[in-house]
């Protein structure tokens, strides 16, 4: 036997069966829990104060919402589909602890704000632990560059050899893109943390509310302006999810660089035993699963992005049911991106770098061409001539199966009369690489630069924007 | 204790657990668990049959899958996260019932070309059901067509009055979508209806297969011809989720037609109580809440279509485990594809017109205009000509607050002497639309005539592709 | 005869001319021609104070670029396909006027810092200019919803009757809207505004650059820290595209409530015929085609986005020519949102309001009945008792054809003998209203500041961020 | 001066003239003239044959419909942007030829319908020619698979070494899927190639038409069955978008392999000179720049999928304006799908094996693995114990830096003694890759046969759907 709903009374037939498993959210809207009980609680505190329901309710109402939230949190509720959604199931179970003076928490406001609210809550929570993930990933970063400082790998455009770069100068990248990620979340935490509870269905309340206290309450840095914007909006799940898609598209990236490193073809890395696997037969193989399951998961979060801006396309103003579809996208992507970066922190963790590999690959990779041409150019060669001569010498040193650095001064200039001792300071590889020491570049000062900044600014402690207890 | 992987023999480290949540794809690859035994019992039976193992070992291992089935299927068997996957599941399974021997079933074959035959004979069942389905949705649009044949309301484009059409055409209208997005499926059907089993990890195997056979037992029409394709070929993934993208593009294109309809503004239809949800307090109110998550879900289908092809983007050959990516979005598109047109079903069968809020909007809103200019044209007058006499009409009315059904002959010859007594049958509305009667057009014999049509030849009975019992 | 290659000396096949095409990007990236030679200006400025090239040369080179930028700005330039870029374009442009020192300009650069930098000089002008139409349209929405402060609508959940709003309330929801465009666009800038030159082609240079320098002449508020990200970073396309397809959501959305208070069913707004087509028969028939392009352009800049996402989906580091994709979507972004913003402008300020059409909608659409269960609850009426007792008054109102407002005292209390004098506060409309007073909502007061509000902080002129002359 | 708009008679104010930039479409759809030209002769032979227009009027509008045709190819036609579309330019011109009569053309016939047919045979002539360019494309992969047929590579899953393939069963996997490609454009076709005209703006007209006939001048196979639908239907749009990304999405694919093959780690590759760009100072160095803008711009044609989906989203029937948002993301996915297949065929008849590379790196990688642990198993070894022999062999081998195909027999009986002579064959890289003989292997025997029957059955040339001259 189903139980009544609420809007049900004058209705002749029952919800038909099929809708309701269609319609119903409690089976995802359930991990908002904990956020629906705080904000009732504050929005109860505030019933309170205004005296719009007597002190007596209130403290009722508040302890049966604590107690509830234990029980869920505890697993010990068995929800009934027909709640339908969480806000009816807590309501529902605050009801069976309080009797019907429950129900008084649910004066002055309606679902359409107290949904918005909890989610508003959920994307902060959610936010703020995907900052705290970023940070421990920058941190793995940042360990491995230093642990790898002098490493030098090829530096490579379009998959071709290009210039020698420190192994942790690469590493760095990464975290400049992940610092941008986090202070992207930054940003739109300043949209999400906003309180719309008082908005009513659409146009407020003709009840005497104290909205600053609520937001005060709750952590809320400012409360909506405008009611039938704050029920419609979810300008905030997009941005956080356009954030997201980033990450993805960052760890997607990162996931390529290490599936590439680890390949048949390059060698140049090992990855952990416990982040990958392998053949029993083929001792050798260890599949980079780890990291090609975060390249692929980078599609579900861009696809969720998509959902999300389809909801909303074309969509009147105010509420419409379609904002129920808000969750689970949203609900997906925090959870991927969560899992994500969690498994990438393993990765980095994990990885261990093949130096010898890296160092043949360079030798051969006639990487110091640029700086070879620009050598002359500081001399006064025209750009086109000196590029020119140093085409010469390589062509002269892959027919001789002769590496760059193996030229001696005398050698070199044969090529051109220019070419002085200090060549072979460029013709070094450490040596040339380090020649690269402004700002940003990959010249060990600098690396060392970027990851002492890094250190010292990407990673502090975020403030956390907690509730009243 | 976690059981030891089958191909972590030399692996030193157990696999991270953070990671074995990550990758783990039981959680909701057990959905395949009947599409993986029976592509196991056909792939034993022809090794038994092509003397790779021992009829004995065949048997006993077939038997056991069919146990195991019947398990799974009831509900008994409580799967171990350290299983990871459905075909690791459904292999431990076995074996706990036949020893060792139940290894042998994945002899000559790979997990890579198993998982493709599991996901194509699932997307094959799946693309029978919702074809099933759409044709219960036809059924349901012809029969409203048929009882509202006569019912006539004013044809909108850009949400303007443009002409008056049947009821019975613009439902009509639905069901040629349908039967387009039924065929689309149909023809993707040939390309998902293809053999992979044999193409092993990518290359094929040393073992003499026959693959006729085993596509004979589990009603494939085709296999596949070439090995490296078949492993990583995930385009009728693809093919399928575009085809349920369109499908909910439709439907949402319905929710809207009867969101308008049902609003504030039109009151045209009532829609069932047990699809709508209401107010206790204002009676009138009906929220067509099945109508806008229809509307909504479209979101998930696109953002989903979005995501494999993003997997897809840029993949090396041949199977990289980005791949396992492609279950989740399928599944949840199937899944909500076939609740919508359910629900779709439900609405259409529930929705009641209501024909006199219709007929007064036609009657208002001077819809015979176009018909009116043609009637001139008919008589010789240019086109331009003939459009501005009705415009002078129209205007005419308008000011005066008159239906144009509502002018005399002799009025009408005010604006031009052309106009005769059949001029009336153009200003009444209903033989105004029956004039329509070219093929496909609105009036009653063109619109019987699509119904008889698809009648006839949109909701036959499609033969299941069923593999040997 | 098409002209060398500047990397082609030692190819010994002209590049194909369907690649070519294929290749080229001078047909859309001309369009960077004044960023491109800012930042050659700049750079140039730098290498003279750095004394890597000679004043004299940096002089001459500086004044061939002026020159060239006024030639192009004035259409005297034709483009030769061979130039493939507009780097090369202008390039080739200077070296005509200056001879081959004109070369020098490319001294300690790349391409790849070089369109980097570009990209972001044109990111942050498209963001100022569509920061300055945003603002624009803000005040269009205010400035109406000061002229109708007083004229009320139904204020609709589901399409459905909800409470009675003033129509300058729901004007000011999109303000909000805006607002937050505006600032996710400030935010954005943070991470355009980053000076990339100096990062060459992925290590940085050897020669003694000045960044800085560089930065304050082109007015970037930073300099980018790692020169390897720094040239294949394109996450400020992808935050641009972001915030623009919020935009159009924004505008989509307002586009559908236009177009259905235009519709045929509402008739609430008259939309000015210079945003319409109309019939030359149908007199009173305006398509609201303005409107409805808007609400279809939404599609394209959700596709840029995802467009862009799916470029940098698996890219290995650094640059890759995968990246040339960048530029036409995020032109036609730029293009389609300054656009579609400036047509919403011209449809705010002329649509006018129908003040009779929703006043007679708002007084038979019950829209009091919140308040007043609200009113007897207050009176201490248990909440589930005053919606019964309310739905019974509307059911009864409906079945007699009568408005809420109609009711007397005395025949209000025929439903509950608490209704007292100052009921009718509630019933009647424009008073009712006034009682949602609350901060937000939509009582006249409330709404005045949030008008106030908007005015004071929303419309500040943002101080531009320009490159020294 | 603007010349009047048709419908503008009663209009008061200018359309303005930003929202006149915002909604022309001539400056794109200007590339369906030959279309629009067909169609209205077809319409006017019809006119004529039905007794709508007199012989004389139908004979000298055809006359100048012909005229015009040829004056627009020529470029002899500069377009007035007054006429804001190509159906009102080509009437412009036409009536500008014949006089008033000229517009009789327009009889019975709406822009709704007039601009459905016209893309529908764009699109049915982009298909064809997008077939014949994958027929090119898979004759490239063919002969190039014919002329590598022996030349053997590692076989990758993960970028891991699995199992030894040949080249050219490799390049046939591709083949495999363009097929699939051509395939689905054919299905597609078959919806694409239906006659919208005679649907009028939504309901049809009350003129006598003969849709049979035209359809037949136009060769479409068949005629829309339901008005309202035709003129709002653009599914075949988004059918051949999805089937377009599906083919960019295969040749990004392709794209990736090259992009590692040619690699600095692999250079298994050499690509042609003319669609790599190189560095004047490394010789050795070669861009992919044609596979990285193929790959790239796989991101444009999804995003304009998902574009046109977004369009189509909650859109109420019939025509809205939002449906001219068509066009522009369809032709640029035909022009992008045709030149990224033509770039394709110059990728592969250009590409050039290095077969000792290939050779080298298939020696060193172990690959012979599976195929011995088979060997093992056939011998009535259970499966795991045969993959732990084996696996100590690979230890083995590793360990003493020797290739598999370097043991002899009696070196392999020490790991067990079931290895016989015959084992050799096995591991004999070329002889093992034979013994994969079946159906769809890369056995020598199974990839001629892969070859020969797509020569056979892929390559076959379409009729084609032309319209009577």
């Amino acid at each position: 036997m189903t139980q009544k709903k609420p809007w049900q009374g004058r209705f002749s037939a029952e919800t038909d069966e099929v809708f309701e498993v269609f319609s119903e959210s409690l089976s995802f809207d359930y991990r908002l829990f904990s956020q629906d009980i705080a904000g009732s609680i504050a929005h109860c505190r505030m019933l309170v104060k205004q005296a719009i329901i007597p002190k007596e309710s209130g403290d009722k109402i508040i302890q049966a919402l604590k107690k509830v939230r234990e029980e869920i949190a505890a697993g010990k509720i068995e929800f009934d589909p027909a709640w339908e959604d969480i806000h009816m199931a807590v309501e529902a179970c605050v009801i069976s602890k309080t009797g019907p003076v429950g129900g008084a928490m649910h004066t002055a406001r309606s679902r359409n704000d107290q949904v918005a609210t909890d989610l508003r809550l959920y994307v902060r929570d959610s936010i703020l632990e995907i900052q705290s993930l970023l940070s421990g990933l920058m941190t793995a970063f940042i360990e491995k560059a230093k642990q790898y400082i002098d490493v030098i790998l090829p530096g490579l455009t379009h998959l071709q050899h290009a210039q020698a770069v420190r192994f942790s100068h690469h590493l760095m990248a990464y975290v400049e893109m992940l610092r941008r990620d986090s202070q992207r979340l930054s940003d739109a935490l300043k949209r999400v943390n906003v309180l719309p509870l008082g908005s009513g269905a659409l146009s407020g309340t003709t009840f005497p509310l104290d909205r600053e206290y609520v937001a005060d309450q709750l952590g809320f840095e400012a409360i909506s302006r405008n009611s039938m914007d704050a029920v419609s909006d979810r300008d905030f799940v997009v941005e956080f999810l356009a954030a997201a898609a980033l990450i993805m598209a960052h760890l997607s990236r990162f996931s390529e660089d290490l599936i590439i490193w680890n390949s048949a073809y390059a060698r140049f890395i090992e990855l952990p035993d416990a982040l990958t696997t392998g053949s029993s037969m083929m001792p050798q193989k260890k599949n980079p699963d780890g990291a090609e399951l975060i390249r692929g998961k980078s599609g579900r979060v861009f696809g969720h992005l998509m959902a999300m801006l389809t909801v909303l396309k074309g969509l009147p103003m105010t509420y419409n049911r379609d904002l129920q579809e808000d969750k689970e996208p949203l609900f997906d992507a925090v959870d991927t991106v969560k899992a994500a970066i969690s498994v990438a922190v393993l990765l980095v963790k994990g990885l261990e770098a093949i130096p010898e590999r890296m160092a043949e690959a360079t030798a051969w990779g006639y990487l110091q061409a640029t700086d070879l041409a620009d050598y002359l150019a500081k001399k006064g060669i025209p750009f086109r001539d000196a590029h020119a001569i140093v085409g010469r010498l390589v062509a002269h040193a892959i027919e001789n199966g002769k590496a760059l650095s193996a030229y001696t001064t005398e050698e070199l200039q044969k090529f051109s009369p220019l070419f002085e001792k200090d060549a072979l300071e460029v013709t070094a590889i450490d040596k040339g690489v380090d020649q690269r020491s402004g700002f940003g570049m990959t010249g060990r000062s600098a690396v060392m630069e970027q990851i002492e900044f890094a250190e010292n600014n990407y990673l502090k402690n975020r403030e956390t924007h907690s509730e009243k207890k």
